[in-house]
């Protein structure tokens, strides 16, 4: 730590588990350096959250009220003037680029309720040795884990402004190593055609060059997105009920994790948001 | 087939293409042998749907009035006296099995939707090679298709008594060689704790040894059921707002295919169900 | 313990840590019980060897002395009338199986050395989570290790009578869940013929109906025994210079493990030894 | 092909089957480009031996005469002026890197026999969908195949100056995408120790940017030059009895295919022959 503090270094990158983070974060800023904090401590404004969600108490309220939840596409200018950026975990980095251009042009009947079915990888569990990541307990299966209470849920009804009784989210272990898909069903407040969402998508997310945009009722799978930094969206749309399945993919450990966390500090320090990651 | 006809055996069983299922089984009727076809020539009652979802005209209608649609959970009368069942696909079989109880009670909002998110493993989708199959193409990825329309939605619908409105099914393959994992979605039209929800599915497959029900709010995963025949069913419930969700795993060669396949011939001839199969 | 001692049992399956099954067995023998060990304990004879390969010193010398080698292909006989039998490991039962009916004919010419690289699903590593089966780090990889100086390797040599400049056995980490396939590299001391060396296997396992024998230069591949109680063995020859390959497929928990724990069990009772396995 | 010929490219990379890359590479060569070639039809000199491995008569003859075989660690200036280079297949380069260092030092007891066991990810086995490269049929599984005769075989006797009674070669399919591990078993002509061949290696790869060796007798796995272009070595010994493993790992479709083809291609025009590609 003392070395941290006297490098020099103009910003730090925690992979420190929730509560480390929690603790040295506050010192790291007083000293002046910037931080992308990899882990969840950070990302729940509320503090109370933090007993229920991260077994820990929250009391570096300060750092918490200045952290910015770090999706890029989505916040550009509060993270490039941000001290302290969140970097959001893998599960709500494929559900929240996908739900936000729909939520935020009012596109959505969230009181139908808004389901998020996601399947991961492995590598999204860590690296902890453990019965459940366990070769022969992961490899030939599939596993439902974390039902109405995984632990990612709150930060998704955080940024997207959504009450927990109008949002499910279900996570699945898969049996290979990166890549999160996440198959998303909602309602359109009114109809509307294939075109008109992907317009949609593709106006939101213009300037975003690690975001891609499947057509015509295409969408993308996992081999398409891993070991690399690309979200992709498509979306499948039942014109005469206006129901919409969306499906969104990633790398858990790039746009999910650490090219995600490069993207922030690229825009921390002014340099365009894909440098090193394409 | 003249072999087949001179054989003097009591039951054939067809993993013929939809097409020679539909060809030849009147022919065997006739003959006075009693067919298990496993295909899905005779699963649907509407024949103009065969036109839209299997490419064929089906013009064997006398023996598609009286095929038995067979998951022998839930018509075990009509399966034993059949001269013909029709076996059900797999990814039907996931869902109706944990879909029944519930729909039969009355206890589902159905015009709030039900949504199955289903994942398969890639025998379900056969023997033949394909670009879609090939090795490097299935690894390492997962990849949702048929949405909004996948071949088994028809069968579903007709013997869940939804309209399509209501109901959704999207297919996954999984990177693995057998099992399918569904993850089903919906609200109960009432109220109920985990307990009656329980109660009920047990009440419903007291007799039905190939179905195992989970408790306490944990869900099967597919390494509990794979090179088995069982089909396993567990629940989670929000019980503030009455959302459940269940998790049902099958083997799709087993319970899926050809597993049931036997159970059906064990009810038309009169053995133990499970004979075999244990 | 106690209550196995006062169970009014015949025989005990031991799967207990080498130096468990070392304490017990000698109480289990003395109190009249039969025991088919799967530990290590009393698979070598050299005493000194535990010290080395298990690292712990090994006292229970009577037991060690009348512990039979259980490979109930080679030593029917001894393990029919034993009251401890020694349950071989998996990679040996793969190796020993493939090359006992050469080196018993005298058909290999030794001083030119024998290979067997072996290739084994995860769950031969036990169920203990651990860095090196973490899932991410066995999945997409194969790692060769325990070069030279494997534990299973003196079994092999006291099996096979086989002295330690003359083979070697190099094993590897697949990542699949079950099965094991050995290539063993050997040059015979005269020129024979494929069907010359098929013809010794029948023979030798012609009573064997656990053991399957490949035709024609046909080699067997690990999807044919995974789930099953069989070893299979195929041969490729270079007929003009005498050098052979044998390919050796076992299921790792079956006939390398709790299957040939039954088989041995069958033959210690006078049951048909593939009783309950096939 | 018009096209190419009339594009002022200076060089053209040939991913064609083998009889197509032999009929236009030599009016390739006319027109005055360059090629690297990375299918078959140029890598072997003996025209004869195309009849047999490769189901087709070679007559571009002066076209044969003049190509390199690429491996620009071992023939970096005869590439550098190269107008044909055939670039290697994928485990003839994992094996010749690992055994050309100590056959052209002369350790290599060559009569004692060198075998090389090989295994592979099915992207090594091409596109083109097939039984035997089916997802059921591939995952799970471990295949030995082309014993004694796979059609990468001559290359490396070609390469290595081996003769057929002095070297096995023998692939294995493994269920990954990527990657080839490739153990060696040979016998050291003089007694050396591990720091010698460790010696060896270091200094016969000393310019070479993307050939690792490993020390201390530890063995590389697969997982660690995956999606890389690296070849790396590793050792073991039996200092006693001269007996060595090299344990060789490449990515099959980066060092064992495109990646050395444009290290080659660098080389060629005099470019650092890692550029593009750490």
């Amino acid at each position: 730590m003392e070395q941290v503090l006297s490098s020099g270094s103009d910003v730090v990158f925690l992979a420190t588990p929730h509560e480390t983070s929690h603790n040295i974060v506050p010192r790291l800023l007083e000293s002046g350096l910037r931080v992308v904090d990899l882990s969840g401590a950070f990302r729940l404004k509320d503090t109370a959250a933090y007993t229920k969600w991260y077994g820990f108490d929250h009391t570096a309220r300060q750092a918490l009220t200045e952290a910015v939840y770090g999706i890029p596409e989505l916040d550009a200018p509060a993270i490039a003037s941000a001290r302290l950026v969140s970097n959001p975990g893998c599960y709500p980095t494929s559900v929240i680029l996908a739900l936000a251009p729909l939520l935020r042009a009012g596109w959505v009947d969230v009181s139908a309720g808004v389901i998020a079915d996601s399947k991961s990888g492995s590598t999204g569990a860590g690296r902890k040795p453990s019965d459940k990541l366990h070769f022969p307990e992961v490899n030939e299966n599939l596993r439902a884990y974390g039902l109405f209470h995984h632990r990612h849920l709150p930060e998704m009804l955080q940024e997207l402004a959504l009450s927990p009784k109008d949002f499910i989210f279900t996570p699945h272990l898969l049996p290979i190593t990166r890549g999160i898909l996440t198959t998303i069903y909602l309602h359109l407040s009114t109809l509307r055609n294939l075109q008109e969402i992907e317009n949609l998508f593709h106006d939101f997310y213009a300037g975003s060059p690690l975001v891609r945009i499947y057509s015509a009722g295409t969408v993308p799978e996992i081999l398409g997105v891993a070991n690399t930094q690309y979200a992709d969206i498509g979306f499948a749309l039942d014109e005469t009920t206006g129901r919409l399945i969306l499906v969104s993919t990633i790398d858990n450990l790039g746009k999910g994790a650490a090219g995600q966390a490069v993207q922030n500090m690229n825009l921390m320090f002014g340099f365009p948001q894909e440098t090193g990651l394409l």
